[in-house]
């Protein structure tokens, strides 16, 4: 398994997600999945979706800079590391931030998301 | 099992050895484990340890910022995600960081990292 080539399908359909129809990322997240969202603490598809649909800003894009994998102790579990900025509608300065997600395999060989924490860097 | 409480000891530790005797940190990695750092990977605590003992500065100071910690998919294995600065010797501006480490228990109820990846923040 190339790990890089599994991140970097998953960023890009993650955030483009994110960034068009944030509800659909329900899909991406079961009932163990737990979000670390700027400290807050999150955790079931349900609540990780409505916390991340209920964000303060409607409108944004993200653009990435650096994508890093690696395996993980399970057989096709994946940890992948991201940066990038995020643009929010209305601002003039794009944020920074760093997220890495932790995917572990379905019996359907899809991935879902069992640990995801994101913060922003303020520079 | 309080995942913050680990998670702060580790990282306290992890960064004042760090600072101060860098080859120590070979006993917090094993034989699979995985280092990425800027990008590069390298595998094997020998390898990390040498990684992480040839980088181009020799003293530097890491201030922590932020710590978040969730449990992975094993019992006992816990996500670290770290930010903060990395002060180098001789440098008037401190460089920002982010870094997260998989750590895994060991049947002597310590931890081992098995995943560790570490990218600067360009400002």
């Amino acid at each position: 398994m190339d790990t890089d080539v599994v991140a970097r399908a998953f960023v890009e359909h993650y955030y483009s997600t994110f960034d068009t129809n944030r509800a659909g990322l329900a899909s991406l997240y079961q009932d163990n999945s737990m979000l670390t969202f700027e400290g807050q603490k999150v955790q079931g598809a349900q609540n990780i979706v409505t916390k991340l649909t209920s964000l303060p800003f409607q409108q944004c894009q993200h653009s990435i800079t650096t994508i890093d994998s690696q395996p993980s102790v399970h057989p096709n579990s994946i940890i992948v590391f991201v940066s990038g900025n995020l643009q929010l509608a209305g601002e003039q300065h794009a944020l920074k931030f760093s997220q890495m997600f932790h995917l572990l395999q379905t019996p359907q060989n899809s991935y879902y998301v069992l640990n995801d924490i994101f913060r922003l860097n303020y520079a």
